[in-house]
């Protein structure tokens, strides 16, 4: 087996979801340290150099708001979702979730039959 | 809403599993015309534009083989899993369900608390 392959593939498969799962986090307002905590305990490990390049690149896409403030004597960047990062956030779930049932129907279909014979004049 | 973002981020969301799909899809071995017709079945609309390219990057990393064979009087190529093909698509359908978790885990987090306070030796 090609791990590095597999990594990469994994990647890909984890690098959409990840933004959904961001949105989904910061429906609760978190600083960096908080969120990378809170996306762990449900089984997303990602490190800093992916997650702080997505928060500031989802901020710019007006998706969240971020806002320095003091918090045990020292400066944090919190950020939360902005009304039009709720909005999207829904709509990407829908989206996930239509996908993950095709998923669910393609791997559910028999893969013993082979391909359906079609008529010649197609 | 901006959707011109939104079609981003979908495509994004879409890119990483649509890789799944179709390594689950010719565990059945299949040709252009009737994978497409297969994935769109199951709510997967795909344009010939991303299939291809994505079908001859999958075979180039062994995950796929192709074969030429005359159907009903045309030449057409037939594509189906390679044995390395059926690990990866094993792996990364575990990986696909254990982000789903992660995202279900997630959306289901109460959103009004605040982010928790975190002690000052932090």
């Amino acid at each position: 087996m090609d791990t590095a392959l597999f990594d990469n593939l994994r990647l890909e498969v984890r690098r959409g979801c990840l933004t959904v799962a961001v949105l989904a986090a910061l429906r609760t307002e978190q600083y960096g340290y908080t969120l990378r905590k809170l996306l762990a305990e449900h089984g997303l490990v990602v490190d800093e150099g992916t997650l702080y390049p997505l928060l500031r690149r989802l901020e710019t896409q007006g998706l969240l708001v971020s806002e320095w403030r003091e918090e045990a004597k020292r400066n944090k960047r919190f950020y939360r979702l902005s009304s039009m990062g709720l909005q999207m956030l829904t709509l990407l779930v829908v989206e996930w979730r239509s996908i993950d049932e095709s998923l669910d129907g393609l791997l559910s279909e028999s893969h013993h039959e082979s391909a359906r014979p079609v008529s010649p004049g197609r």
